[in-house]
């Protein structure tokens, strides 16, 4: 017999219509029935009203950015420009998209560990923030501004010396190919400085996907502590310093949302008592996952519905193709479901234990694994939930042959 | 201090020229030169002498079948269809491209748990043949072929009751959304038979990647005596039997090629003791990964040279987006090195332990950890080898907004 395996929670504010569930007031069969399966939906009510829970929670002068890694979907992008107070991008690529969705050059900052020179050029000329990763992309940057007759926007990206604490990605604490160690960052303002360049600051990227407000609180205050003790180095204030990001979404069953009060009152407590050098800082977050990963729901219908030595498949007509991570198979070591529903039998009680796969031809494409579902027959909708991040772009939509997912945004 | 980790095995045939890796009679720098970087190239002599040592191996009437979807860039897909006896699809975007580059519809066959209506249709009034997966598949088919008055040809998939030992895939052996339980298979037929449709044979494929001739060899018997007894079954020989592929390469440090002429060996002696019922049928094998991985190689190169709290990173412009397997976020549960090369420096012996990073801005984006390499430099060009299946097409190619790299075929 099939042993269950539990699904991850599914996100507060999804709704149902006739026992099915809704996204922006229609329902998943109606969405398919007009724009066709696989779909990823978008929910812009959803994005609106986890940027105001934010705003409320966090200090007002706290700015919060968007790192568009986690959706570049255009409609989405836009809609986020007029949302938050500034974009991260991480390649040219994503420089010309931040651009077309209507961001400002000014409030656009550029992370990376690889920027070719072509990349740095574009960023220069654009006039957005680069957050410089090492000495000699330091160089390479100011000599491209040299050569441009331009004066370069450039932030130092820290490997911070400690890392956040049960975080889904370290990013800083050890040897790492992000920003540059703690003692090369004063000789490098220098540089840039001596250079006559614009210095904007620090950005500090501690690590990402952590559900600990203690972890994220900690490593907030270690990076406000970093910030000062740079500063009082270089012996010059940073207009901007980017706090990083690491508040986590919940995706596996026993994850607990993230108590986004509990950071708020401990970053109110940090400003108040800013060492004299911050206290003319502007301070950010950076947040992707966090901002978008629930406002999406990934549609895809049932193709067939097979048993199988005692077991039970509903095959789908999407796959890892487009949701590589919920298949378990991107920055994760042991498997385990995402969120995951009937859409069309959203209502009905769980009747039996089923997995839910993909229709590529590999035993990867698995979706959900052995989940209590109620049941679905050929034609129903499946939803798998949280993939309003690292879903259509992150996944290799090509394989097999089969192409992108459609995708929209809703009201 | 850094520990090594070793790196996969180089796979043979590669030349040097002025002690600079060569591929197609170029150094890894005049290709990056001409067409830039990063750039995957395919070597079309690697194709041509494995498929010419394979048919050397393994018994004439062997038919040798090209699983596309290891790697479906169209020059060398078309390279392969001039030189295999089959070509093995698994969606509707592969019969397009199987036929656009050149394949007869009678020498190709679409397998995959999750075929559409539009999919089966374009199939059938292609006139491929179809590896029907369950009882309702078929039903589907067989309506699909009554509405458009054609005769579809049928084959069945079979869910064998064995699974091929030591495979990094197993596709049989348990529940699975591959194929049919065997009970099926002789009243699928007889569903076939009596709606005047073609049923073509079987389809048997138990896993893939597998290293060792034994278990190959033991799958094999265990595919044709399975074959042997649904026919008896059925009561009437199959046309055609796909015995699977299975067949891997060497990835990994201490992996060791396959031995094909052991399993050629066999195979003449399971051929030369048919059961009656198979005597006239034509049996085939569908290979992949083992006909193109190890013609492929990928160049990147070096944008920065860094070293952080005593370790050592090299950052290259290509990464995950275009080698999602090499970064082991794709079928791998704990990362190991693929073979790495500075292709540049490529006759040099090795004189530190480096990292090799892309220029994502993830912690996942590593190609090769703490690997024995040359000292390189920005501009070096690194190789990672084994790139010509599950490279371009299997990974997610505009995360973070990079864009696909360049391929190519070269003679």
């Amino acid at each position: 017999m099939s042993k269950v395996k539990p699904i991850g929670p599914i996100p507060a504010g999804y709704e149902t219509i006739d026992g099915e569930l809704s996204i922006g007031g229609e329902t998943a069969s109606a969405l398919v029935a007009e724009h066709g399966s696989p779909l990823f939906i978008y929910s812009a009510r959803h994005l609106d009203s986890r940027i105001e829970a934010l705003r409320a929670a966090m200090p007002d002068q706290l700015h919060i950015h968007y790192a568009m890694k986690a959706n570049p979907y255009a409609p989405l992008l836009s809609h986020m420009v007029g949302l938050v107070d500034g974009i991260d991008i991480a390649s040219g690529g994503e420089l010309a998209m931040a651009l077309g969705a209507g961001a400002s050059a000014n409030h656009i900052s550029f992370a990376g560990p690889g920027k070719r020179d072509d990349e740095l050029l574009r960023a220069i000329q654009a006039g957005v923030t680069i957050n410089i990763e090492s000495p000699t992309e330091c160089d390479r940057a100011l000599a491209i501004g040299a050569n441009e007759g331009l004066q370069p926007r450039l932030a130092i990206r820290v490997n911070p010396d400690f890392d956040l604490k049960g975080s889904g990605m370290k990013m800083g604490g050890g040897a790492k190919q992000f920003g540059m160690d703690v003692e090369l960052v004063a000789p490098t303002v220098q540089t840039i400085l001596e250079a006559g360049a614009h210095w904007r600051g620090f950005h500090i990227f501690a690590g990402s996907q952590a559900l600990k407000a203690d972890a994220i609180i900690e490593t907030q205050a270690q990076t406000i502590a970093l910030a000062a003790r740079l500063a009082e180095e270089i012996g010059q204030s940073p207009e901007h310093v980017n706090l990083g990001g690491g508040f986590g979404i919940a995706y596996f069953p026993g994850d607990e949302a993230l108590d986004i009060a509990q950071i708020g009152h401990a970053l109110d407590q940090q400003f108040a008592k800013l060492p004299a050098i911050l206290r003319e800082t502007q301070f950010a977050v950076e947040l992707g996952r966090y901002l978008v990963g629930e406002a999406g729901v990934y549609l895809t219908q049932i193709v067939d519905r097979k048993e199988s030595r005692g077991e039970s498949f509903l095959v789908v007509d999407g796959g890892l193709h487009h949701q590589l991570a919920a298949s378990g198979n991107f920055g994760t070591v042991i498997r385990r479901n995402y969120p995951a529903a009937i859409a069309t039998q959203y209502d009905k009680p769980s009747e039996e234990i089923i997995s839910i796969v993909g229709c590529l031809c590999t035993p990867l494409d698995l979706l959900s694994d052995r989940a209590e579902m109620p049941k679905a027959q050929v034609g129903d909708i499946v939803a798998i939930f949280c993939a309003g991040a690292y879903g259509a772009s992150a996944s290799p939509a090509n394989f097999l042959g089969q192409g992108p997912a459609k995708e929209l945004l809703v009201g």
